[in-house]
């Protein structure tokens, strides 16, 4: 398996193991030394203990649904559909796999809706 | 060239043409039916002559670079630096490249700066 099938697999467990609060795989897949950021926060989390806890401690009954995975060699991308209850939002999260073939590092987006700004809509359509 | 080194090199071609206000180069680029979706604010733009207008008329000296490309087969993933004079803001772009080697699908999430929630003050740091 090339670094591009191993980055994809990585990627896809990530969801998984978060979606399903085992905590144990997704301990597997993280690197010690692992740094998480939120750039619309301005926060980092470093090292894979804070990570964890981080995520044990996230309240709601949130649920993950991959709708499109890109990987490319160490890195990836993924394009997730988040649920809690009725309530969904889209994040954009970027991976990187560090040599040890262990994710080392993570970057969440949570882009929020908002209203279009006036003057293009002639040129779209809204759903 | 495979279809991954030929989809990174159109998503790279995409920014800059963009960047430099290249419509001709833009154009080249695009599928005819191009569809151009922006989650956030429920807003579709369909065909090329649209999508051509749209970033024409996009006010604002904006200029983009690139901070990854992740590209896997015919899909890409671009995670943006835009510049609109001082104003910097990151932007998540998802591409899906067609069968005759263009554009076919584009959708842009632009995710805004927000305040943290609290109570994980004791697991971040910020900056």
């Amino acid at each position: 398996m090339d670094d591009t099938a191993k980055t994809r697999q990585i990627a896809i467990a990530y969801v998984e193991s978060l979606d399903q609060r085992d905590w144990s795989r997704l301990a597997g897949l993280l690197a010690e030394d692992v740094v998480y950021e939120m750039p619309q926060t301005r926060e980092r989390i470093r090292g894979r203990p804070a990570f964890l806890r981080f995520n044990v401690d996230y309240p709601g009954d949130w649920h993950l649904r991959v709708r499109q995975t890109v990987a490319d060699g160490r890195l990836a991308a993924l394009w997730l559909d988040v649920r809690v209850g009725a309530d969904g939002q889209d994040a954009c999260v970027w991976l990187e796999v560090g040599e040890q073939g262990r994710i080392s590092r993570i970057t969440d987006y949570w882009p929020e809706p908002y209203d279009p700004p006036p003057g293009r809509e002639h040129l779209v359509e809204r759903w």
